[in-house]
């Protein structure tokens, strides 16, 4: 009997429940039951519990618990390989399930430390003027839901699916409720078991629900999210929960699509990318026994290479061995279900109308290692529409090994062909020719979340048409559900409140965290380089200069750098410049005076220079103008994982007059404590 | 009888339709109907004559059709105060929404010509090195969507309302229909008269759809985009319409919320901001006569001051006139309609439960050149609820002049308070005090989408609680709809596909217009500085050097510019600094030096370098050192309305042993023509 996690305890359910069977052999494996599971309670716990203990720690913390959490189920992965074979998938599919769920983790461990700040609030995109006088701006920040974000989950990636709603949402502050779908619940559990083994994340952060969602769903309130995975009719009707739509929950949707996969007109037999282009479809027929929500469904291929593609395509779906999941000779494992086969079966009836058979046998299958009938075996099954209008191989999905190939006459038609599967996951496009590939690419892409190029030449580095990755957004629209995941910082926001801040620059300053231009400055008598993390602040500040910059200046820098730019050297050119008028500076040279005005030569916290950002020269500097700069502190990191942490400056460099000549952001190392 | 625009002409209904009234007097001013307008054909003509049509122009394009059009609205905004007269708008009112509009539409404009390419497909966010060879690559495009922008809009902003919705379809390159709502419809009807009159934008981007959305909504697809405005009732009724949760098309609600102004508690009387708050509230009450979706609903006072504020607020209220909203000497206008104010009245009845009138009569008002009992008058109504847990406060909304004063007792129960609204478009707080300020931001940001932070110091450049500006985000979690508009760019994207495209650097440099590195480079004999923005290629390339940095070099430019920090200097030093172990060249050097190898110094179509984005120092350069650097276009924005351009050139300086010591982009202002 599966438990679920609630509470910070594991609960069991109050009846028999119902089985679970494997899905090669057909034997129980478990029953599940979220009779008695206090579904409510779980909401509450996570939003009294979870959520509060998620919001005191910054995006780096969150973060480095991420990566201790991907090394720990590193670590115990192969029991979750082991577990998988239950689920009927073979050693290659789970591994695309644990290790691809891992991947997650460790990418989003990443994009915190590298894209957010240590900090609880998040600031997005520039600050907004919204007045001449710089009193009053506008800044985007983004804080945490005070709510659960509940999952309810697809059953085909039991530990995937969990794990990449989880990181981002973990990210972002808000406790995660788990509802696996029940056919492969078993393992969801599994997992759950080590994340509370590994006693890595805090109490009320991470919860399980074996078993049915109603209760989940009649409980969401509006600073809850629900992220749906599954098929298109169960996502219509959690949408319309009236729970959810009465609160107007933020809900998100990724449902199975008819993916396509078109190859360029140009490669034909003997092209790299013809045989990439047939392998990637077998590939994506028969990983986890082509039960993808972004699988390969309908098979573009030009109209005079239907032929060969489908003769190279059956001779490699021949090569295939269909059996248990434990063997190691087999290619290709059972479905999760005979309830699965027998849906898959239906829906191949109606694809038949459109289509004939070209490999594979509906209704039998040779097996190795295993019961056919017994277990949820099914052949791969490729079809051939030779009228690509017809509506059902766009509009008809199998959730199984079962793709069709239709013929396509020009760019435009494929590009019009891909728009009838009405919004996909993801697409594929395998082509040498560059404009073939832009044309398909921007003409598909707003039916599109995901579009892959491949070609021979990244063919070796290419992650394939059916992977999603946490750097990219994952999601599509219509049919494909509407939503979006993943993407990085994106997929954050997801659970998130954004908020416009409309204040002065004080205000926006303390809510930040961040300088913001015009707040106040702290100059001192310590140079602000001679501060430690641990005693610098924003808006500690040094102002210094003037500094003359002379006609010599300029002519001498020009001939030492060799920037002899007419400008700076020619008076009767550079009069003729409609934007100096007359000869000026260099821009280097004035950043690099600059630098000489506001350094503190000798040894202390400061490291390094590492970089500048979003420079701009604002006015000319011309022979005879003074400089002065002034240097605020404006953003501090330090890094959870090191003696030193990141500080960038606001750089502002003026003239006699006060106008600024340049800003910019100067970015450095600095230690967290003073050299001894 | 009030006409739709379709399919590019004017159109009456089938039959007599329904009497409008005017506000102020009663007397039936229009008609309106939809019977017999094909809204079907309408979605149609969109998505196949106004969509293409606006494809083809690029983001700068929209924009400056965007621009044309706010200054011809500007010229005729006369005709449209005027009629504003019907709606019950003082002239002040007809200000708010009219000048917001075309304020919508201009900021939108300049928004497009900055943060927008001059181009047709947008590049978001950073490329994702998806391999270690640099052979496959992640990049983030949003496309427009192919269909058509339906706005459902609100009676109490015919004006504002279309323009803020349509002004970010329209750059994003989608085609909007509006659907005024019927009690205003005749000045948003006007508005579009206008908009057709400029012959500004193409056939097929505007259409106008007077009378019942029904037939509209059943016709969506998945490519169209719902935009609602309106209350929470109506959100959910067109949320759930199974036209919409069929093709899960993408849906945006704003609704009215019970929106909080916070007092700091350090704001006695006598303080600049006691008077702003005060003077704030009223305004928020009585301007549009309190129909604002964003108007201050619930005023939080503390406890020790709310006797004070109450009197303050009396005060003012007593010298609001109602009346005629032509006449000059009327500060509050009636509400649209009787109906309208049926509603308010019985709103009023619900909060009275919890609170008691402090100022006005809820049944009757004293009114200024009008019948009161034809009008829709209504007096402003201020409530006090001394316990303000009651929920009646925080759930019930009277969609008129009508505010409640609530104490609170702290920041954190401030932010409780705030919070129980369900989730609001807008808040402020007036505080002087910047920690108060930063807790209750903090604290109220998840329930909230835009919060402002008024004091004295910013209160002349303040654009006040109710104002939604293009730049920021309007919109709000929960019981405001859970929506999202405007925000700059941000709703640009609401009527766009976000795509990731994975692919090998030249493919997204194709698809993209920017140059992706590892892409092909063309290095020709011409320098790609001599070449005008009608020669450049992205891709084009210089590559130069190798050059000596020698230690007299270093030692020269330390004494020469004053940056003498010890890591260039002292040899010892430099040798204990973790990163470098030896005396280093500074980072201006080697940029200046770059600039030195890759210059062009006589004139030509280069007119500047105004700026470097991104500049990072990746490997230390030592004395000794030879460094190259390789410069290529990148990307290219010729201006609209000038005759030059900007371009960004990606530069790669390497070391003799090929390492990158630092790469940077720089950017130029390049004629579009060669000097003659």
């Amino acid at each position: 009997m599966l438990r679920s996690y609630v509470q910070g305890r594991w609960q069991v359910p109050e009846d028999e429940g119902a089985p679970l069977y494997h899905a090669a052999t057909g034997a129980e494996v478990a029953r599940v039951s979220a009779t008695g599971i206090p579904a409510a309670a779980a909401l509450e716990y996570g939003r009294r519990v979870g959520g509060p203990a998620l919001r005191e720690l910054t995006f780096h913390q969150r973060g480095a618990l991420l990566k201790a959490l991907g090394s720990y189920l590193r670590e115990h992965r192969e029991g979750l390989y082991e577990r998988s074979t239950w689920t009927g998938a073979t050693r290659g599919d789970a591994k695309f399930d644990v290790d691809g769920g891992i991947g997650v983790l460790l990418g989003y461990a990443s994009k915190a430390k590298r894209e957010l700040p240590n900090d609880t609030v998040y600031t997005e995109g520039a600050v907004e003027p919204l007045g001449k006088g710089g009193s009053f701006l506008g800044q985007h920040v983004a804080t945490p839901l005070h709510g659960v974000a509940v999952q309810i989950n697809a059953f085909n990636f039991p530990v995937w699916g969990p794990l990449e709603k989880l990181a981002p949402a973990f990210l972002a502050g808000m406790p995660s409720v788990i509802k696996p779908a029940a056919p492969t619940a078993y393992l969801t559990a599994r997992l759950v078991e080590l994340i509370i083994e590994s006693g890595l994340l805090p109490d009320g952060t991470v919860q399980l629900i074996c078993g049915g969602a109603g209760e989940l769903l009649e409980q969401v309130g509006s600073q809850d999210v629900v992220s749906f995975t599954g098929s298109a009719a169960t996502a219509q009707k959690v949408r319309t929960h009236p729970t959810l739509v009465r609160n107007a929950v933020r809900f998100n949707a990724e449902a199975d699509s008819l993916n396509v996969s078109i190859l360029g007109p140009e490669s034909g037999p003997g092209t790299a990318e013809f045989d990439l282009y047939v392998r990637q479809l077998v590939t994506e027929m028969t990983v986890k026994a082509g039960q993808k929500c972004t699988a390969i469904r309908r098979a573009l291929v030009p109209e005079a290479l239907i032929e060969p593609v489908t003769e190279a395509a059956v001779e490699r779906l021949r090569d295939v061995t269909v059996g248990h999941p434990a063997d190691p000779s087999v290619g290709m494992g059972p479905l999760v279900s005979t309830e699965q086969r027998a849906e898959v079966r239906r829906s191949l009836k109606a694809l038949r109308d459109a289509g004939r058979v070209v490999h594979g046998d509906p209704e039998s299958v040779e097996v190795t290692g295993a019961d056919a009938e017994r277990g949820a075996f099914v052949s791969p099954v490729l079809l051939r529409a030779d009228h690509p209008e017809r509506a059902e191989p766009h509009e008809v999905e199998a959730f199984g090994p079962v793709a069709t190939l239709l013929p396509y006459s020009s760019a435009a038609h494929a590009v019009d062909l891909a728009a009838r599967g009405g919004g996909s996951l993801a697409g594929s496009v395998v082509t040498s020719d560059t404009d073939f590939a832009r044309e398909v690419v921007v003409g598909a892409a707003p039916w599109h979340g995901r579009l892959l190029v491949l070609d021979e030449a990244n063919a070796a580095e290419s992650t394939g048409h059916g992977s999603p990755l946490p750097a990219l957004v994952h999601g599509g629209p219509g049919r494909a559900g509407g939503g979006e995941e993943l993407g990085g910082v994106r997929g954050v926001l997801h659970y998130m409140q954004r908020t416009a801040v409309q204040a002065g620059p004080d205000v926006l300053t303390a809510v930040t965290g961040r300088w913001m231009p015009g707040a106040s400055r702290a100059v001192s008598r310590t140079h602000p380089f001679r501060k430690s993390l641990a005693q610098l602040r924003v808006g500690d500040a040094v102002v210094a200069g003037p500094r003359s910059v002379t006609a010599e200046d300029v002519a001498h820098f020009a001939e030492f750098t060799g920037d002899t730019f007419y400008a700076h050297t020619d008076e009767e050119a550079a009069a003729a410049n409609p934007l100096f008028g007359g000869i000026v500076a260099h821009g280097y040279l004035v950043v690099s005076f600059a630098a000489g005005l506001f350094v503190a030569p000798e040894p202390g916290p400061v490291l390094a220079n590492y970089g500048l950002e979003n420079l701009r020269f604002l006015t000319p500097v011309k022979p005879g103008d003074e400089l002065t700069v002034s240097l605020t502190c404006k953003q501090i990191t330090p890094r959870t994982d090191a003696d030193y942490g990141e500080v960038r400056w606001d750089t502002d460099v003026t003239n006699q007059d006060g106008d600024s000549v340049a800003k910019y952001d100067v970015l450095t190392m600095v230690a967290k404590e003073n050299p001894a």
